[in-house]
């Protein structure tokens, strides 16, 4: 922590500012410049709030030089997080596509788009059972037999399934059908869910809040990390903005800032972010040409008859196309699809 | 719902948005202008997702017309909910105080800070045992020991109490010691914590999510109502904007709007929509003119070494001189305090 | 400026960056840590660009010590401006009302009101004569007439004029009718403008920006102030953020934190920050209470058919009303109105 | 429009609201649902203020049904704006590459930077002479010197001319010298400007405002058409949200919603959206992929000794890297480059 001092300070408060630094542990080293004196302020204290500093009299400015999370930075792990799922690797030089319908509806339904997209190279089937929705009196999701049938149909196409959850009391549940686990961005600092996740082996995928800065996202996956589950995956779908003509603001400047800070694979998610089906493709196009390391996309073989989120489905020959646009997209930066 | 065609589009065209407005369920009227066709689609479907008519062919614009929200709805009911809790009535004339510490550290600091609120015109004491705290690393709560040390300190000077609930694993130990659950801001749209709380009989306080919009916040609240519990209130505690002088922006406006659309009743919390002491007074009068029905403000006798929020945390002169102006305030607006 | 390296840094890294800092013109004092170290690069360039650093090779964060406004700044003048224009004081003790129309339509029109006003105790007759209008096809106002009214309108009632500028080519024959000048908030980053503006000597009230920060905001004061202009008021009138239930979210904390930074005197705006009539009230008083120096108000007699913002004027007996209420809390803070 | 009256309305209140829709111009159109009456009101107003209609009793909601812009929509014109000068097309099937430094500084550098540009395929060389900068007492720009010379650096590497104009007392010179005049984010609304710029006859480039929506945009695009001028290009270049990891936050999205509701071109800026080197080379990748019509990159032989914006302007071989990436990309969705 770096302590900046006010301007013509007397010498009773520079001695209080550092006994009250000395005093929360830290180790203080004074530099006495022609204007102002700074006090850099030394210790692995991660969680401190600054603020408890910025009120004492005398201090003009405060700054926190430590990343507040540790096991989620590529100071602490150099390398990329690969997260290997059968013979699928994420975070490695393939660009992984997810994709599905939003909500599970029916047998017929989930076989007919996990073919799909199974056909077009897809290697993960995303679909929900527990849905969260933002009216009580909306389609809740299938509950068990929804991830029954996820289940089927993804071993029936050899596709990994991924699922939401949206409360620690259906892990155990979940667990049983699902290969990764998602938790939506309205549950990103549910920090009692994270922390369940934390305890349990199989890969997570953390989609970032609608007001979550890249920080904040960061410390909630070292939520799960730090309580010992280390197979993390990030996913950008939009944050929340004042511009209202895409459902959310689509951030892929965010996932070249997280790969620079940290060492979490980093998908996205075209469908939430856009809400509306006609954007998808180019966004898809320019999540991976900005270094995704995957998709994930919601296809359905009938959109307007979809129980949730319909109109920023796919058409199958439109996932058709944007798996042909898109591997091509990979290829220019040196990555697979 | 009102459709808006585009111009000059084909009979067959308009026929088909039709039919799909009739297969929804809708009874379309149609209103046909010199250059535009409009269909109005009336049926009362709150939650239907507006966007299926958008992506039909021939669709220009479509406006949900009906809120979402139905039990939330000042339609719904004409007259302000009140709740009664003991001798404390929330959401009548009385504009409310509820104060005390961020959270609840050990019995001496709890004790000392609820007489310290008693004295100077607090009803409810506030004080967390249960911390959603954004680094996995701090300081998390004393949990059901604090529950124990604030029912006491509330009962030895006759307060009432609110604390925070995080998950619905929790409801039932808290509920034996609150009187008022917390929701807090980050799970505003915890939507299984929500309906599990619609099934106790306890008051409930749901925070602003820092990027929800008004709406987004009456259908969180409709979650709670529709599973049957009727007595919610609502916190504004600043919300999440380009602005980084202050940790959020208060979004004082959002009480007479909310009063304008619901019958629930408004508190404003001055400490977590600034984050920093010298602003919470002047923000907490400004609250109380704008309309707020209560107030909830930390205190601390010795902030410097509180746990948790000690720079937004009022000194106990402070407190006192701020209750002293806000109760002028309120009698400018004809309320008592 | 503080420059905190990277951990683990060769001696010869570290030699580079000093000689970097050193050739930019900075002293440089290194404070060295057990995990890190700090260089702390003081001299006086409050517009250096700190990206020039951070780029530099191990280098891990970089933070500006000064603020990068000086004329504007408390720490340049403790005691608050106060702008005296004939027997007003704008930013002492009194609270000053600014009313009137959003345009100036004709005699009649701005007569009448000015009456109102003046009646009612405002001191600032406001209107517009030249208008900044999201739409070119909009009425864009009454030119140099409308400058000729309110000037009569306002020597009639004995009313001060504000009016706003909306180019450089429009001082010299605003000059000659109005007392204050305002700039809008689409031109606050209007540079030529702000830089003319500076050279003349009557007040200038500046409007915050859609999305200024308060920090853009005391920068685009500094513009004026540098060229000469010391009579600078700042005018909170919203930010734009992604609630939409109001015009603009009206950022009351700005006006504490603004008079803790600088000694600029600052008005509140509530009729553009809400849009709406019946949320200027509440929030006036909100205005007042947080401790604004003054409020400007839109007022029309006939709003239903105002050429602009009639949604927003206050009619004349809500504006009685608005003035009787917020005249108390004024002096609920021991301010005059 | 579209008004939408509240529930159990009486007749003579629907009256009211009829007779003041017709005063306004309006022909209405009455359509009885069983819970609620709908009146379209229908006349061609683009500027008209929905809000005069929403204050009136027994008005529910009001929703606006013609887009505010004419000239800028793609309704008003099917086919793409095609900007030509010399041998280059902005908005044809070529994506367009504008390169250059943030200020032109002397003529070495300009030279240099031209010649560096040239060989690796921009057709447009961009550089400013007059700076609008946040702080008044950073470089402002060399004047009517620096379009001397980014005029000869252009003319000798046979390039285009692109640089900003900050007031409309500066086109008259600048008209001498270049080739596309810009218009910045901060002068986005400075509709004075817009529509001095629409007198004449040389391409204007319009960025996008840091709070501007997408229709605020086009709306100032229509301020500089309907003065007569339709030689108008868009550029996005980031908006201002909660988010800080990136200077701005790249609205990708707004290419494929701009193309959907406008015929006008849209290039794309990553430099300014991202504000640092490292993001440019992936943003601009990503910004191609979702379709824009150009680029706009900041390119110095010298960032580490630029007077301006250094730290996001890209070393010459970084800009060779660039290129050969995007013209890639962009013959995957079969453009040139």
């Amino acid at each position: 922590m770096v302590v900046v001092l006010e301007k013509n300070i007397s010498d009773k408060l520079i001695e209080n500012v550092i006994k009250h630094l000395e005093d929360f542990g830290f180790a203080v080293h004074k530099s006495t410049g022609v204007e102002q004196i700074i006090l850099g302020a030394i210790g692995v204290k991660p969680d401190f709030d600054t603020r408890k500093v910025k009120i004492l009299d005398g201090v003009a400015e405060v700054y926190r030089i430590t990343e507040p999370y540790k096991l989620a930075s590529r100071t602490f792990q150099k390398n990329d997080t690969v997260i290997k799922i059968k013979d699928i690797s994420i975070g490695a030089n393939e660009v992984v596509m997810m994709a599905g319908p939003c909500s599970i509806e029916n047998e017929d339904q989930i076989f007919t788009i996990a073919e799909i997209v199974a056909k077009s190279g897809a290697k993960i089937l995303r679909g929900g059972a527990f849905k969260p929705r933002t009216s009580p009196y909306a389609f809740q999701g299938l509950g068990e037999e929804g991830l029954k049938l996820i289940r089927k149909a993804a071993d029936k196409y050899n596709l990994l399934v991924i699922t939401e959850v949206m409360e620690s009391n259906q892990i155990e549940l979940i667990q049983e059908y699902t290969d990764i686990f998602q938790v939506g961005a309205r549950n990103m600092q549910n920090f009692s869910l994270l922390r369940d996740l934390g305890k349990i082996t199989k890969p997570i995928m953390l989609k970032r809040g609608l007001s979550a800065t890249v920080e904040d996202w960061l410390m909630s996956a070292e939520y799960i990390l730090s309580s010992g589950n280390r197979e993390v995956m990030l996913c950008e779908r939009g944050i929340r903005t004042f511009e209202t003509s895409t459902r959310n603001t689509f951030d892929l400047s965010a996932i070249p800032v997280v790969h620079k800070r940290s060492h979490l694979p980093v998908i996205a998610d075209p469908s939430h972010a856009t809400g509306l089906r006609d954007k998808v493709l180019p966004m898809a196009r320019a999540a991976v040409a900005a270094g995704a390391d995957g998709l994930m996309v919601e296809v359905h073989n009938d959109p307007e008859k979809a129980l949730s989120d319909g109109p920023q489905a796919l058409l199958p020959d439109q996932y058709l196309e944007l798996m042909n646009q898109v591997k091509l997209i990979a290829g220019v930066i040196g990555r697979t699809m």
